[in-house]
């Protein structure tokens, strides 16, 4: 079986961006906010959506399942407040809800949190329950800088975070440390802001002691973990130089990356650098890139063809990279079904 | 011959530091500021420090010469105002002129910039021109976030920043980005806001027509170019999505990698992926990382030692990448001889 653990809904019904812009409207003028129920969305317009990209595009690589979320880049969570957000992440996940069930074979969900610059992470802890609990939804996307490329909220390793990671442990779901859009022009949104977020949460962890206070955390890096293979020995080395234990045992039972790298050098290092036993397949497909590479024909995001191609990997490791791992890493996957 | 493009004077005098908080507190109290002459340095503190590292690792790993410039996390630019950093600059340049004089066949020259929030590049001509045409330095360090981590300057493509280009321009001599220390807790300087702003800079010069308005104008990306090689499959399709030109058109007459990277696998990921024509050795030692790699024995920062590993690049590969490459890039370096 192959598990794409990172999925985004970037094709859903262009209604649920019309109900957005009114909710931003609505930030300036009350009469303009939009009610709930004013947004209301068939399911044959969720399975045209589907049918047409992630579903069809699973059957033509031979990709099973998707660990589908919201889409990152619409999370937003600078905009408004936290009312804002929670009625926002209210419908996206619903939205992945129904997708789940529609197709309960291809997608599994995993929830957006309902986070706003300078709110307390306690406020998403309702709405994990909800999606865990009512979803049987199994894992979030948590971000590190809800003012979307301003980077003002407290280090992940801060106790800022600790009440919603005490949620997590308790409902064993792990987070993808994902950002949103950059509204900072020096940040590219998946150029740059993407993988800065991801080289930037790998370093508060190794700089912390989060994992002594949550041995069971778990935390999935995407995008091939931002620079972080690339750079291993400089990571290494500067953990030795502050005197911490090898990353091995300081992270990685609680760190994961996925393989969203898009050519087959990049995916090479990360399968020769990190151990198997933290690499967990993904493509992010539909997102960020979507051309066909002109250097091999086929799918940038087409990752899988790069593990395929990785002989240099065992079939039992390529077994953990494409379904092992994610049924560890996401314990209640088996569990909701 | 081999050259390192990528070497801070990490090793100056304490009193160095010692003038630097006097001149942090007088910005608080100005009876508390230090007149620039109160700074004694004598030629053979400035040898302790230099042969008993630099010019001492130089020798031990056979390196011949160092692109010398002022410790890259004390510009500390975020601090006080234009006239702070301009004195700051013009002693931290006086003291690389020093080293340079003293050991003018191990080390050649390259500026720290007088820049402060805010404040238009423009005023850091005069001390460029200064450095290039009294002391003969090869290039300069631009930091393209001056506010030490919350990312306020516009992009290094924004006209914002042309009236220094048209200086280097003229001067012949290239740019590396590179920031200084972060004062943003969610940053660590080495480990994350190092190589972010890499990965930045190249996403800004990506989206950017610079090139066209510049076609001479020549940046070195430092730290292997931060996530950039590894994601080099990512960057050529987004590029591609957005109808530009293959990155090797759009930027890599202009836009060069150094070696910083202190690990095989990554050394091996950059020189596959990168053309040749496009690196530049170097190690920044002594520099951010100085333990001895427990995997090989050898310093993670001895990134010689990798290129000499590289079976797959031939002599002339390597003597471009050691010599050639720098020759190009800093047109200066000769003829200053």
């Amino acid at each position: 079986m192959i598990i794409d653990c990172h999925g985004h809904y970037t094709t859903a019904p262009k209604s649920l961006e019309a109900f957005r812009q009114k909710q931003v409207d609505g930030l300036k003028d009350a009469k303009l906010s939009p009610a709930k129920n004013s947004l209301v969305i068939r399911d044959d317009e969720i399975r045209a959506g589907i049918e047409g990209a992630q579903l069809r595009i699973q059957r033509e690589r031979g990709t099973d399942l998707t660990v589908f979320s919201p889409r990152a880049g619409g999370m937003g969570h600078h905009i408004g407040n936290a009312t804002t957000s929670e009625l926002w992440s209210d419908i996206c996940n619903e939205l992945i809800h129904r997708v789940c069930k529609l197709y309960p074979q291809n997608f599994t969900g995993v929830c957006q949190l309902p986070q706003s610059p300078g709110v307390r992470p306690d406020n998403c802890i309702a709405e994990l329950e909800r999606c865990v609990n009512e979803y049987g939804f199994i894992g979030c996307n948590l971000n590190p800088d809800p003012s979307g490329g301003w980077w003002k909220e407290p280090p992940l390793t801060d106790k800022w975070w600790y009440p919603l990671y005490e949620k997590m442990v308790e409902l064993e779901v792990p987070a993808m440390v994902h950002v949103s859009t950059s509204c900072n022009p020096g940040f590219h949104t998946t150029g740059a802001h993407y993988l800065n977020a991801d080289t930037t949460a790998f370093m508060q962890f190794l700089t912390s002691d989060l994992f002594k206070d949550f041995p069971t955390l778990k935390f999935i890096i995407p995008h091939g973990g931002g620079a972080v293979p690339y750079h291993w020995g400089r990571f290494r080395g500067l953990a030795q130089d502050m005197k911490k234990p090898p990353l091995k045992d300081l992270l990685l039972n609680n760190v994961y990356f996925d393989t969203c790298v898009y050519h087959l050098p990049g995916i090479e290092l990360l399968t020769r650098v990190i151990p198997v036993d933290n690499i967990l397949f993904a493509s992010e497909m539909v997102g960020a890139v979507r051309g066909v590479d002109p250097e091999t024909g086929s799918y940038y995001d087409d990752t899988k063809r790069y593990i395929d191609k990785a002989t240099w990997l065992s079939d039992a490791d390529k077994q953990k990279i494409f379904e092992g791992n994610v049924r560890k890493v996401y314990p209640r996957w088996g569990r909701n079904k």
